[in-house]
């Protein structure tokens, strides 16, 4: 990867973002999908509290998959109290239910915390535990609050990296501003309510000269509820265009020569001549 | 793992949760990964569309870390069409942009919809692209809506498994009461505020006999700042006694023979007995 795209994604992280402290990883794959993690989240600062293979460890690299910097700028500690120096605030995060007298908030409410604090000028952090069995007392003793992801109780124990991303997501997300929904219409636009009439009047007179609609007393409903099916696709201008040659080559056979053009009652009773779409 | 656990297990997913498809996944170590993270949040369907290096696949084992009965009951298709069929609802999931005219929502709000499909009978899926690429259009085309995670714009490559991991944990969490912040006190309960003020009223006396709160003048808002810094630890019955311990042994040298029990006024003239904590 050239250097300039490094600092691109240097520059993308977060000024304010928590400082990620990983207390005796075991597995340096797990660092490196950690590192992935937290910069796909706009986090860039990881502290290494004494891991158990030490650092740096090249099996941590491709898992990281081009998330190098933060690797390159990992710091490592020998104990957690070490590493949480230069810290205002810690958030240690746990899969199990702890007898310590400390708050646990959700994810999504440690975000809010996070950004709170980050916006008056508060350096933070959250803390993992080791893969196999978490953070020790000792290790919680050193935080602010605890963090707990609401999981399957029948199934809680999660990867080490994807309780970073986790807590990486909530983190970013507490700060974008992405709609929940966005109508996208590709290079188009909504179409305009008279041409979707124009297409409908169209559709039903090919329905009607087809016999499609010949049923008298249905063909009111049957028509609301074509032009409902439709209307509720929300076709832009491009589609409506499309639509309209669908139908209009759908029927050309009728005009072929030695074809009537009259309306026709019963299809049944008719071949229809072979066409390949 | 016994029988009786994978039953649990089994038990503890979600009936109404949607159907994960992974579309050509590459690493079988991914798909046990996902599977893992499926059954974090309470997911138990998988479909695998066209895995690249075959189905069954052992190195799909480790990475489910116990999440076998996904593994054992994942099943195998030719394409995405035939991987669709039996859904009702489909999500795509979609790393970049793309021009087609479709909704695009976030995975917090396609937990939403997703919840709602739930509950009214419809069966969802979430469908993932292998992870080099993510799904081609083609893909696209057989999904209901589009699901984008907001990410660092400079850095937006997520792993399949973490990709997997954040729609399940929406989907968790769109359905889950956890309260945001919870506040635990062990074993013990909040202090009562007469044996707070107890406390207050033991520690000033100690602090006026020690000669920390000589200075007339300022001593109310010393008071004031030391109480409120007590207040504020939101401390236990337990911690209350500890604390009543802890001065009453941090000032017990005073009495000791030898020693002068009158009111200490210039403690840096004095010489502390050696004591050990």
């Amino acid at each position: 990867m050239a250097g300039s795209d490094r600092r691109k994604r240097s520059a993308a992280a977060d000024a304010g973002a928590p400082t990620v402290i990983l207390v005796n990883p075991q597995l340096a794959q797990n660092i490196g999908t950690a590192a992935r993690a937290m910069l796909n989240c706009g986090l860039s600062e990881l502290r290494l509290a004494a891991p158990r293979d030490g650092w740096p460890n090249d099996k941590s690299i491709p898992a990281a998959a081009g998330a190098d910097a933060i690797l390159d700028s990992a710091k490592l500690y020998g104990s957690t109290e070490k590493a949480v120096a230069g810290l205002n605030y810690v958030f240690a995060t746990t899969a199990r239910e702890r007898y310590l007298a400390k708050s646990v908030l959700t994810p999504r409410e440690a975000a809010k915390e996070l950004r709170a604090r980050a916006a008056s000028g508060q350096k933070c952090g959250l803390m993992f535990g080791p893969e196999r069995m978490g953070l020790v007392n000792d290790d919680l003793a050193l935080a602010d609050a605890l963090v707990r992801i609401p999981l399957n109780p029948g199934f809680s124990s999660m990867n080490l990296a994807q309780s970073v991303m986790i807590l990486a997501y909530e983190w970013f997300q507490a700060g974008d501003a992405t709609p929940a929904r966005e109508n996208r219409y590709g290079q188009s636009q909504p179409a305009d309510k008279a041409e979707l009439l124009n297409f409908f009047i169209m559709l039903e007179k090919e329905l009607d000269e087809s016999g499609f609609l010949r049923v008298a007393e249905k063909r009111p409903s049957m028509v609301r509820n074509i032009r409902n099916m439709f209307q509720r696709a929300g076709l832009t201008e491009q589609e409506l265009r499309t639509l309209h040659g669908m139908v209009a080559c759908l029927v050309e056979w009728r005009n072929m020569p030695g074809e009537t053009s009259t309306p026709v009652r019963h299809r049944r009773d008719r071949k229809k001549p072979p066409r390949v779409v």
